[in-house]
């Protein structure tokens, strides 16, 4: 058998307390798979006296990360910290400049510096790895970085914030509001004190600009996303959504088009009947459309300690597998010198179905106004139609859903511009895009 | 750059042809990600004149496939002809014995000889890769050899057969009889000539032995599966699944019991709203449940020349990426003297709930003797109900449908020979086992 793989690993909260108690319960079914024993030789954390419930007696403790990555004596450095910046920033960079191979979870640090760091990282003949990094315990990195070697990606897509998606889907299951459901979700564990950065999409945002660049071969862009979040969404969007045979994810797309790579996040209606509208709760879901294998879809935890540590102990195996220098296997599918630039596409330019719901005052004609404004902007309905909860003559303000078939965001805003000009809409309107599966 | 990695394929059908343009095509990209060229070298298929479609002008010709591996001059040795026995078994064992690494789409081969083909990759530091083999696209080998690497996997099932799930969607979304369906699918090409492979299940029960192998360490038993087709299954059944909330798939489940592994494929109701029930037409699925990561699923093509080439080209982009002898990677997840003797659970301890459709003369106390066989036997019931289609008194045979809670077959079995004695059964009974994601 080969010699043990020694790791060290910086950060030692959920994810890396559960990584150390797997690595020592598992020691012997490990080696047996990896035809190696992996050792954890080397820790650091912010407080060295908590009790984490893990013996770490015999590994050497760092009174900081960077000094860890600089001197310890390890094959592999796991990076369990979070943060784009330092000390997460310097310590990985530290390693890499040794040789040492990286593994890390830690999203932000990609989204920010990822292709500087693949590029060390090609230089010294060192593998980063990051499949925890997006969408937690599913396999997304590998299916894109070695199953789908050869594919040319069209579209990768998916819900990557199990926050977003446990308020989506307990206001829909439960009638709540918005309000009511983050509160359950902050007492639950699943939502930060401060959860904008949850559920304004910004964490998913980070995750889809590592998508991108693995799925299109461009280089990291992850200020050129269009953002959403769905502090915006309401239960009654919930329901007509649901009367039009539709239910709301939070997706973070990204799609090749004519004009360059589209990345957006935004509050998304998909078909009931798709795979992806019946995943709820915390769970993940991400597709990947290609030309030569199709479409596939991957659903599982995106979160949690377990999960998370999962797929950081996949990445170490990975390595452990391995052999020193062995392994061609650029951080980003190819080499840093061949990723392409990444060119924008406006979110302008997105073509695809509308859900538009307006307040306007109930007076004659408005249903033709909204009709004409929409046809002079060229913009074809599916449906038009009053909400069902005011269909009584009422005087007060109606709501009126429309639902368009595939057009381009410049329209929809200039149809929505000219609207406001015509003095009857009450508040502003909500727009929603639809997004279809390829399959449906 | 290193060296071009030269390939040999075996078997120019569907799949080998699309793999051999897809290499062509794509020859620039694949040596970019993989860091190396791969060239085709050599090929042999039945027919040596038929146009593919493809230039083979500057690649050697084989007459057969076993020389192809003896002789050629090549790194890899690609397995596309298919069958458990001559001339892939000898053509593989003959390129493993000379160190040439193998990529096989083979499910029927790996299903009889798997373990001694793995032992000798072993033997001689060759890599044995076969994602195709097992539904198609969906990348469900890397995710349990190396992604879920230090898992414990507690239960793997899924919709393996295209030909069968097709069946199944079109009988409930067309209202179809079962052989209207089939007859449809081999108009489609779905299905072949012969169908009885695929809707006797023996397609699903070839993947699923490979899948329990990688999955719980054991040495692969194909034979041991308890096997029930689709043929049985009539418009009635899914009616009645759609009344109680469920849907009927084809599964393939391996589950790890106190008694052993339990192998089995049999039509099964999976409720509604579970993600895996919404996996319709062609499309295959597998879910994997284990204790770190949790629960994955996947969903993707599960057969097709381009999806199926996909994942053979995945298999040789991770040998390109890698370096001669450079890897530890046994072929299910393990060295082949560390698996586990297969131990059977027999499938009458199954513990799950039940589906019971029954029809009985119309006469008094049919439900209270029908509830009655059931308590004697152990059985809690979920439901008991006449049919909707049976509500009037015409003195015709009744339907009666029956759910139950969790129990096992064998109470199962007894319960219905009881109520057999009883002499109101009209032909017989159904049953249908319901299987239920972790999640739901």
């Amino acid at each position: 058998m080969a010699d043990a793989l020694k790791i060290g690993i910086a950060g030692l909260g959920t994810v890396g307390a559960s990584l150390v108690r797997i690595l020592q319960d598992r020691h012997e079914m490990l080696a047996t798979t990896c035809g190696r024993a992996i050792e954890t030789t080397a820790v650091t954390a912010r407080d060295r006296n908590r009790d984490r419930g893990v013996d770490l007696s015999k590994t050497a403790w760092f009174d900081d990360a960077i000094s860890l990555a600089r001197d310890a004596d390890i094959d592999v450095f796991v990076e369990l910290m979070g943060g784009a910046g330092d000390p997460a920033y310097s310590a990985v960079k530290a390693a890499l400049q040794r040789g040492i191979h990286v593994v890390t979870a830690n999203k932000a640090l990609l989204a920010a510096h990822g292709i500087e760091l693949a590029k060390i990282a090609e230089e010294k003949g060192a593998l980063l790895n990051y499949e925890a990094a997006v969408a937690g315990g599913i396999p997304v990195i590998k299916a894109l970085r070695e199953s789908m070697t050869g594919n040319t990606i069209s579209r990768v897509y998916g819900i990557m914030n199990g926050t977003c998606n446990y308020i989506l889907t307990k206001m829909e299951k439960e009638q709540l509001s918005f309000e009511a459901c983050l509160k359950e979700a902050q007492r639950l564990g699943y939502a930060e004190a401060d959860p904008a950065f949850d559920i304004e999409g910004n964490d998913t945002a980070h995750k889809l600009s590592i998508l991108t660049s693995l799925a299109f071969g461009t280089a990291i862009a992850a200020d050129d996303i269009y953002l959403e979040g769905i502090t915006n969404i309401s239960i009654d969007d919930i329901h007509a959504a649901a009367d039009l045979g539709y239910r709301i994810k939070l997706l973070g797309v990204a799609q090749r088009t004519e004009s360059g790579i589209e990345q957006r996040v935004h509050p998304t209606m998909v078909p009931y009947d798709s795979v992806i509208a019946q995943v709820d709760g915390v769970t993940n879901a991400v597709a990947i459309e290609s030309d030569i294998l199709g479409e596939l879809l991957m659903v599982g935890p995106g979160a949690g300690g377990n999960a998370t540590a999962s797929a950081v102990l996949g990445d170490i195996a990975d390595i452990a597998k391995s052999r020193p220098g062995a392994q061609h296997v650029p951080a980003f599918g190819r080499p840093t010198n061949a990723l392409l630039p990444y060119k924008r596409a406006q979110i302008q330019s997105h073509e695809g179905g509308y859900f538009i719901r307006l307040k306007v005052v109930d007076r004659t004609g408005v249903f033709a106004s909204i009709a004409t404004r929409m046809a002079d902007n060229g913009i074809s309905l599916e449906s038009i139609m009053q909400h069902s909860k005011h269909l009584m003559d009422t005087g007060e303000p109606q709501t009126i859903i429309l639902v368009t078939h595939a057009t381009s965001e410049h329209s929809v805003r200039d149809a929505i511009k000219a609207i406001k000009g015509e003095g009857y809409l009450v508040g502003e309107p909500q727009v929603i895009r639809i997004e279809r599966p390829k399959a449906n």
